[in-house]
């Protein structure tokens, strides 16, 4: 049954809207929860976000974002560290399960290159994440940011690195909108579920025709993910945490932000 | 050595250009070959392009392009296996040596059923192929195609086809620009060596951002691609074809198309 109570949504999705906005906006509309990206928190500090979420009573899945570890500059890549450290830091304090890590690319460094630096940035940071009691997710990005997002792609490149580093605080975030399409996805998930590494499911649509390569995510029923589909296999899986709604779209941003949060609960009690 | 003599050029590349003016361009240049795109033999018709062509003496790797199986509809599908042939005989007409398949996907149809549907088409013109002594290549799409170009993204999917049908007519033409960021690429170009598959290889450039989905692609040495090393593997699976510059681009096409083949000429000696 699609309730409301397993929906949490990012706050990145309604971007115009602060933190308190959010929270207020989610629990009179009977969400869940809530996952907080780092952008939201900046202005107000992270004490004050964190007597905002806690007060709340919803649920945390995730802190968004970490990662980006790859860089040619050797203090660039200590810089990303700590600022991981920082971020599984805020993650305790605001309560959120999970800080999900967008890995990180460089254009003109080789993937392989970028890879092996990913593999290491984690490793650096797995201990802070276990002492704190925040999980970290790998979130495998669309092919088209493999430039300079990240050098992970699939769930695949996301399994290997979960298998080498092997943690209980480490595992993955499957976004429909960035692994759809991936024929080895139901196998994927499958296996992430044997491997206990699913640890988020993200939900939006994808487009036919994309006008900008960031900021144009269909909300789920106006592409052609197949979100029911995918989310038996994932709940096939073993997957009972929250399905967390994520759409960067520079259409819906310019919306009433009332109305786009009504057609969120719609599409997500139709389309998921 | 980078001499022009293993150079082909898209039609497409040079978009401004018609037919005859591409063969006298490209043939003033010194360039080996052309691959001919359908847009420009439907202005004059196919026995003039093929006497432009072949007066030429340049090589023509490829006639592109068939494809586009899938289809809800019975009789949008025959359609497609029909233009697929009358593609096979343009080929023969203008002497290329094999038809690029962009082989398709329809947003609303599984991937699965699109790709059942593509290698069942592929299946039904491959006899007309071979007797036209026609090679069928596909071209895995970046995988931000799949919705409604291809439902084939990745040189592995490519290749399951190519077993599946066991011809000496089919093959795999991979496109740097479509999977550069396959972490399988560099096995799956040795295993299409070994399969005797490789039968295209085109380059371009992946431009970190870019500005349209379809028509901005960067020059080579434009962009993130490792051109020589992509290169350097399929050679050493044994590839001796011409090496195919495919650019979709508004920004290039804005230019003067002479300095713009200067540029190409340039680029291929440089960076491929």
């Amino acid at each position: 049954m699609n309730d409301l109570s397993r929906l949490a949504i990012h706050t990145i999705t309604n971007k115009p809207w602060t933190l308190a906005q959010c929270v207020d906006k989610y629990v009179a509309a009977g969400v869940g929860g809530l996952s907080v990206w780092r952008n939201v928190i900046e202005p107000i500090g992270i004490t004050e976000a964190a007597r905002i979420v806690r007060s709340s009573g919803l649920r945390v899945p995730a802190l968004v974002r970490g990662g980006f570890f790859p860089a040619f500059d050797v203090a660039k890549r200590q810089a990303a560290l700590d600022d991981n450290k920082k971020c599984i830091d805020e993650a305790a304090a605001i309560g959120a399960e999970q800080v999900v890590l967008v890995v990180g690319a460089v254009p003109g460094m080789s993937l392989d290159d970028a890879r092996k630096q990913i593999m290491e940035g984690i490793d650096r940071v797995l201990a802070h994440a276990a002492a704190n009691k925040v999980k970290l997710s790998i979130e495998p990005l669309h092919p088209m940011y493999a430039a300079d997002r990240s050098a992970i792609n699939r769930m695949k490149e996301a399994r290997l690195v979960c298998e080498q580093l092997k943690s209980p605080w480490l595992g993955i975030a499957c976004d429909v909108y960035h692994v759809w399409w991936d024929p080895d996805l139901k196998s994927e998930i499958a296996l992430a579920g044997q491997q206990k590494t699913l640890f988020g499911f993200h939900v939006c649509d994808w487009k036919t025709t994309l006008e900008d390569m960031l900021n144009d995510r269909g909300l789920m029923g106006e592409g052609v993910i197949d979100l029911k589909g995918i989310r038996a296999d994932v709940e096939r899986a073993g997957f009972d945490g929250m399905i967390e709604v994520e759409i960067f779209s520079n259409r819906h941003w310019a919306r009433n932000q009332d109305e786009f949060l009504a057609d969120i609960l719609r599409a997500y009690k139709e389309h998921v």
